[in-house]
């Protein structure tokens, strides 16, 4: 109780925790457009709020790697199957989650929070996901080796350069529809309707897995990329893991970029 | 900034920006039923949100025939596995998109938007599915080639007449559902719930395409059967293209004169 | 417009027209919990909105047909490769639709509508279905008799006694569900939310789908059995047919018995 | 009626009914946080109330077994066919239902309900599986058996150590997901949003079938296992049986922990 207190006292609570898996967005009915954050806000490395907030993309971001990378498993077992069927039901699984550093990225870009705080979330997401990857292979090492571990890496039948315009373009759409969806929550926050984001950005997730999971196995997501590559730790791993860095950021940036000149710009606040 | 001032001056972007994939819907609340727009709204031709829109349509064809071709491939390449999976694969990616020359000709007819801003949005959209399917089709030629690149024709087993009819059904189905969508969204946007259009509209097309695949690959979009007609450049997708032309325009007519006297006369406004 | 101001005075449109396909809940803010349907309401018979409505029942229940048995057909010709995957497509594609005398019996026994209007809404619903699967057999006679053509009856591993059971838990779960979507409204509309309900119905569809489609081909709605079976026109269609009227009439019975007593008895409204 | 004015002079009725099946929460507009539940509540047990809710419980859990273990059955029956879409179309099947008693014991953690409530809800939970299971067997005995009857047992490639971590993790996500979507329920009710619960709720439940059903079967749920494997009865249900018990508890109980110390105190309602 007093560290919410002290949070408000200090200013440092005011748009910083994102939501983590499943949960709907933070609202007061006092909403106002806030100003865009500084880069270094000096009174939040001592709040309360911003190691939560850390805790919370940690803990996100593991259970989304657990459930992703089980579900990968299990659906690659069955491989010589009903392929197509995989390909559906891990893009699905990959539907819930959205606890990522190019989101981060594209939030800090929009000046949404600072970089402290973006710098800490990435690093709790790569923690979280390196965790979550971790406890996957703990229950089935052999198979996990086997399977792949939900490592990304280029399909050999595409070149780099498919692989990293395929990740781009999943991240620009992953990013924008964030956008599109804070906007939303924005807009309809003043109208009283202020929670349901998620779906749609778990169905953009969903609809980029469908596309790209036969070119890379769909990253657009570092932190997940990253984590499954250290646990699975083999050179294919890492060859490409550059792609899965890259790629999303520059889809986050082009995201940022045409959300504030495209579609930010619509003026639909002059006569509020 | 100035660009926004001008349009509110000008009066042209009142009711204009449809919202790309994943957007929710624009709304202010001084939300009036606006009255049917001019044919011709000369000022129009000189607002940036004019502009503006027409990229956001392009952009947003543009994703979609990347999102669905890019889907569409993935899923033939396992045919002779699990074919109906296929299907509902097909149909859930498609079930995202709904940028669509038949619906601008619906919200025409509704006199939602003028005839200058129709016509600049259908090209747009044109030239984004063009461009869609053209990205594609360079990530991996010879396969684009071979599974089609997703370019509709009436499948052998059954009629043209057949083809048309589902394609006048299916657009009938979309164009209604997006319809009805618009007034849940006026009625509710009276009562504060703006954005709840987009799942629906989604099923409608998942259950389109669940149906009428086998028949045509379901077209009930115009700019995508033309994109992927020019991209894909065989007699087959040519000689059919008409019917994805007429069938989603006649069907969009029937949805707007069905909307228009069967439900829109309901006299839910007249206590307000 | 005509029309509009007679139908108003007449009162014969207060809470009559039950919304088509994917449209969301007819809502004015002048909402006040009904009184109990008049048994007969003669000014009805001379009212636009009562034949609009009946129109409304016919062309919904024509598009629920043509879409659900073309996809059954679909997905039936893949049989031998991956027929659990048949069964969930064809859950799915009737998730969308519930225009259903069964819904309408139940609304009867709450008193939501006259006895005039829901025996005009079956018949309207019942000569929709029969169109909807002419139009379906119209398109390919030899496959639809091959396919049996969607109609309903108890798969010859279960007893009618089975199928009976099926039938009537089927339309409990359909109808509590509709009718619990149906008090959310009501709330909801209070607090300004008034257009929710129709994913949960069609969850709730498609669950039941999923359960009973081995038993009945799941019914759960009388026009869809009677329009299938009199466009089939076999025995085995007739021979079963009576369980696909009582079991969905008990079963909407029940269900509206056990909203009223257990649930709706509630005392939600006793402080507003 | 009576029972109603009762009821509210007992005060037993303030937040008790947890909503079954498909319903959406019940508000009213002079919401508040209510203070913590007493653990026994002596007025509670003379109401009409606190019987009907059990009696709502006992029911909603006996149509989620029914429907999910018939879906089950029916998915297993083409096992050989295409093994990994029967366990999405299981997942699906799960996903919609939550009456359960992990989330009892949660909310009972969260002090939300009297333990004498608790205690009844869990009871009627497991009489209503025990039934819905026992109907399903009625259908078809022989195919029940041989089908395992939706009893949870470890997968023999798995120890006893990674299923209890399964049931552990995936009763985590689910708890921690309901208390999220009950938070948002609160802070949307302030603002008039209050039925958006059920879809996530259900989407984490899929998931979670998704990652850990060739695991464990997936249990999350004590009283689906007890039902289960008192109808099935055979050794293999009860040897594991005590996993799908520990293993929920442990799991609802860290969800708790985890949601009021690390989401739960966020200071939303300070400016309130």
């Amino acid at each position: 109780m007093e560290g919410k207190e002290e949070d408000v006292k200090l200013g440092a609570n005011k748009y910083a925790e994102r939501q983590p898996l499943g949960t709907a967005a933070q609202t007061g009915k006092d909403y106002k457009e806030p100003p865009p954050a500084p880069l270094f806000e000096p009174g939040e490395l001592h709040s309360w709020s911003f190691y939560r907030a850390g805790i919370a993309e940690f803990v996100a971001t593991f259970l989304f790697l657990y459930l992703s990378i089980l579900t990968v498993m299990g659906v690659s077992r069955s491989k010589d199957k009903c392929a197509s069927v995989g390909i559906q039901g891990i893009a699905w699984a990959f539907g819930g989650g959205h606890i990522n550093p190019a989101m981060t990225f594209g939030l800090l870009l929009a000046r949404k929070l600072s970089l402290t705080r973006a710098l800490f979330y990435i690093i709790m997401q790569c923690l979280g996901a390196i965790c979550g990857a971790g406890v996957v292979k703990g229950f089935q090492k052999t198979e996990y080796m086997r399977l792949n571990g939900g490592a990304n890496f280029v399909n050999h039948e595409y070149t780099k350069g498919d692989g990293l315009a395929a990740e781009i373009v999943g991240t620009f759409i992953l990013v924008y529809t964030i956008f599109s969806a804070t906007d939303a929550t924005r807009k309809a926050r003043d109208s009283h309707v202020p929670i349901l984001a998620p779906l749609p950005i778990g169905f953009a997730v969903f609809l980029v897995h469908l596309a790209t999971i036969p070119i890379t196995g769909t990253g657009i997501n570092p932190a997940r990329s990253l984590g499954a590559a250290i646990i699975y730790n083999r050179d294919c791993a890492w060859d490409d893991q550059w792609i899965f860095w890259v790629g999303p950021f520059v889809g986050a940036a082009l995201a940022a970029a045409y959300h504030q000149i495209i579609i930010g710009a619509i003026p639909f606040k002059t006569r509020a």
